[in-house]
């Protein structure tokens, strides 16, 4: 299993609806990739690693596929309406990385 | 329920040893912060956001806890011990961030 990391670098003034995120971006995507996304999980930064510090990510999501291949083959034809929706909750721009499952949740 | 991502950036050269981590390290930060830690998951940076880009994070885990407190309390007395063990399988200092779940796995 795989994990398609989307990560939103926290600024200060940046623009974030987790709630748009969480109803609407978010199911937008399980939609559009079926069942290539066998799940997902999202974040919402609270804290760095000092009392008061910013986090590093204002939100994460996780998207976990069975590889890579799978992943892209379903993102590939929904990537512009995907991205698209980008602006109606953040005017971050996201880093993204895959990552191996080496420990799942139980 | 939040997490404690513990990321550890990508550099060309520097030394992580992921059989170390998952075999030892992580057994251990269960071990020592006990039913703090509901569970915790490991994930390896394979690829970042465009193919043959090198991961933004080489690992990372995730620590589950009912509260950011409940994590400082399990994890205060042990912070020696744990972060001591960081030079046996990386030369790389992590970046860490606790986040709220908003969205976990299913």
């Amino acid at each position: 299993m795989i994990k398609v990391s989307v990560m939103y670098p926290h600024q200060s003034n940046a623009r974030f609806d987790h709630a748009y995120y969480r109803d609407k971006h978010m199911p937008l995507v399980q939609e559009r990739l079926g069942s290539a996304c066998r799940f997902y999980t999202v974040d919402k930064g609270l804290v760095g690693g000092s009392p008061g510090e910013a986090p590093t990510y204002v939100a994460m999501c996780h998207i976990y596929c069975d590889s890579v291949d799978a992943f892209n083959k379903a993102f590939a034809p929904h990537a512009n309406e995907i991205l698209g929706d980008i602006p109606n909750y953040t005017d971050l721009t996201p880093v993204l990385q895959i990552s191996e499952v080496v420990v799942g949740q139980p």
